[in-house]
């Protein structure tokens, strides 16, 4: 985000008005909460879908997907997580004209779905450690202020579930799965966070640990981007899911579950890699990689030129790039301005005398640098694919470290709450907790080598932040 | 399907068993007519999807993701479409503890919610032709008999909307669709079948006109796979979908739309090419194309075979060619009749004798038939690939084309309704077609040059055939 845009004030309307001008969604379905995915929006969630599929199932995560209903009983047999998600969940009570025997619930998220058919699974050690992961949306009634992308009642996502003989394998497959987010997060989204462990009270409903992936939108509130849960033996208790082990014993399994939000992944895709020109995106997600202009002047051949373009478009394609001709009757700079709102990482300009010389003027999204390319050099294209990465990842990364403060008193905290993550230290107790988060939300407790802010006492090392 | 298993009977209990046994589904998820895609299917629906997907694509339609759900009073807005959906709907009444001011459908179909958006996004004549679809499910309350696949109450598909200035380049649209879904139907699943105009009654509610794609199952009854519809102005007037032309009148914008079933189109993949042994897949769309056996024969260096499997897997790799090494601890041939069972088109071999000729054993699941490939001429096994796709496909066509009869006369009805598509002569009149329709359905009218079996009097020619 350029300074101009960064303004906390001009975010939201700058974040509302690219989401519909570079055609990623509409937000006029009259639906409250939920959107319609347009091409260029879907084609980036999809590709990010097909990354993380593809180094879920290289670490033998297998692909399933369940339906979207979930028998009322089903959705309730473990206490704490109906509990947690009852006042969120839509019901389906009637088919035709009929009222059904047992309400039916949209999914919120899968765990009861798909650990009622773990059980029919899993019967011996052999059969685990079992992954699978599914890519499909959630529905939730949010109560809170709902909000494109990151907070809808309908949202996209991979959720992955997991049975584990013990807690050190389920643990294995926690680092596991921190490392593929990871990999889809920072080095194809090129998105910075944290990994936080979040305290007892934020826990997911029915977890006996989650660790959140928090990044920092550029109002400097921390947004949520994906979670991992340690589900220990809750769930198996509640669905008897067993196994037969080395000795014939019977035992509960214990369980992981985890999902990226694809729509949050988008947002702050969006928000943090954009500026005032709109989006940026970085080339492996990019609908159109390259887009070439071919520049018509007066008294130029014009069919030659368009000719000259298509020869760069055929290369394009012989180098697997993703590359669109821009012929329509319209000014260059127009087109120039239209493909930089829609983040096309590469803008090809071919005129008379890059025809003249068999050159190419490459012009970059992220730099705006200009330069010229050999056409027999389009292969060398990635190389600058790469540098553009690169060059995003550093970018958020430095604004990312820039966003993170130590607080020693209340004082600090009330100028310095909204500036990103703060740094602080916490008693542990709950008054003390209360009146932090009057200013920000605990995301994770560090340490235990803190001096609560409230009271002075000794104790913990928290990390906090305004939230979305 | 090999003669064995072509009994009716025997047809229906095969067709259950090898869904599970292949894994490509598990039916026992506790909500009637829903079941749980499991790695085998989920693949090989999402190759289907993709290829649809890029065939659409390539022709100018935009991928887009509508909502789920649909307020009643949109869903409501075209009475015959919605007369004819009511009695199918599922209803989301609540939330949380909340009841629902307006009670939102589970779309049965998409036509309401995305034409209720087209109406913002068509302005102009140069808004046309809009041509957009998407892969998603839909949910309709079957009140008949569910099976697997073929009639569920959650089932997967594509479906496209389009809208255009006038009849005739919505005519264009539908014979385009027509050839995509050709496309995929026969050159890619192999699955030969006929496009049929419905006779008035049997329409999509709210359609001008429907067409549908009919294949032949093993039990002679035939399966609509897909349908494409002419909306007219039908939906455009509901919805006041209108276009300003080049005049400057405002117009009601003509409509089509279109969706082929992925679960029909797997159940009739399944049943056309299965035989006794299980799933044949054809190469396109088979999760593995390759299973590389190594045999581990007494006295053998199971090491040198194993890395020599190996070494054929990378080369594999390099062709793009999606393989596996079955390195098990099991006998070779319970791995064979595993793999068979699956559908892989290709089994290679690799044993002591194979390794020292720097050779492999290729076996292929269509024909049984095994050769010798030298080391170096594994770049040759898509040739193979085609050959066995041409042969599924020719196979399957020829069952298909002697599964055709004239009909005479009543009598010559009943003794062979159930054998496939019958042609027979019918007057036009309800009564005589009611006669008809206790043997047969009415799937197409073909011409005026029958002669009616039940009354004899002069009429059309129509096909007709037990369906699912």
């Amino acid at each position: 985000m350029m300074e101009e845009v960064k303004d906390k004030d001009k975010f939201s309307g700058w974040y509302l008005k690219i989401l519909e001008d570079a055609g990623l969604i509409d937000s006029r379905y009259p639906v409250k909460g939920m959107v319609v995915y347009k091409g260029w929006g879907l084609f980036i969630i999809r590709q990010m879908q097909r990354h993380l599929e593809k180094l879920l199932e290289e670490a033998g995560h297998e692909p399933v997907l369940f339906p979207v209903l979930i028998p009322d009983d089903i959705l309730g047999k473990e206490t704490k997580h109906i509990a947690g998600f009852e006042e969120q969940v839509f019901w389906v009570t009637h088919a035709g004209a009929n009222e059904l025997e047992r309400r039916l619930a949209l999914r919120p998220t899968s765990e009861t779905a798909i650990y009622e058919t773990f059980r029919l699974w899993i019967r011996s050690h052999q059969d685990l450690p079992l992954k699978i992961h599914q890519s499909c949306a959630v529905y939730r009634y949010e109560t809170k202020h709902t909000r494109p992308l990151i907070r809808g009642r309908e949202f996209l996502w991979n959720e992955g579930h997991s049975a584990h003989i013990d807690d050190e394998d389920a643990m294995r497959n926690i680092e596991e799965i921190k490392e593929i987010y990871g990999k889809l997060i920072r080095d194809i989204l090129c998105i910075p966070f944290i990994v936080s462990r979040r305290p007892e009270w934020d826990r997911f409903p029915g977890a006996t640990d989650t660790f959140a992936f928090d990044t920092i939108m550029p109002n400097d509130k921390t947004l949520q981007i994906a979670t991992i849960h340690n589900l220990g033996q809750n769930f198996s208790r509640a669905f008897e899911i067993t196994y037969e082990d080395e000795k014939g014993e019977h035992k509960y399994v214990h369980q992981t579950s985890y999902g990226p939000s694809f729509g949050r992944l988008l947002a702050a895709l969006v928000s943090i890699h954009g500026d005032e020109k709109g989006l940026v995106l970085p080339p492996e997600i990019s609908p159109i990689q390259c887009i070439i202009v071919p520049l018509f002047f007066k008294g130029t051949d014009k069919e030659r030129i368009q000719r000259y373009a298509e020869d760069v478009g055929k290369k394009l394609n012989e180098a697997g790039i993703r590359n669109h001709i821009d012929s329509r009757d319209e000014r260059p700079g127009n087109k120039f301005y239209y493909w930089e709102m829609k983040g096309v990482p590469l803008r090809i300009e071919v005129g008379p005398r890059d025809m003249e010389r068999n050159e190419l003027t490459v012009v970059r999204r992220d730099t705006g640098k200009r330069s010229q390319l050999k056409f027999d050099r389009v292969s060398e294209i990635p190389k600058i694919f790469d540098e553009i990465t690169e060059n995003l990842r550093k970018t958020a990364q430095k604004r990312f470290d820039q966003r993170f403060f130590k607080i020693g008193s209340m004082e600090e905290l009330s100028k310095n709450s909204g500036r990103g993550i703060l740094s602080l230290g916490w008693c542990g107790n709950d008054e003390c907790a209360e009146k932090i988060e009057r200013y920000v939300d605990i995301l994770s407790v560090n340490n235990d080598r803190g001096t609560c802010i409230v009271c002075g006492r000794d104790g913990k090392e928290v990390n906090a932040a305004n939230t979305y």
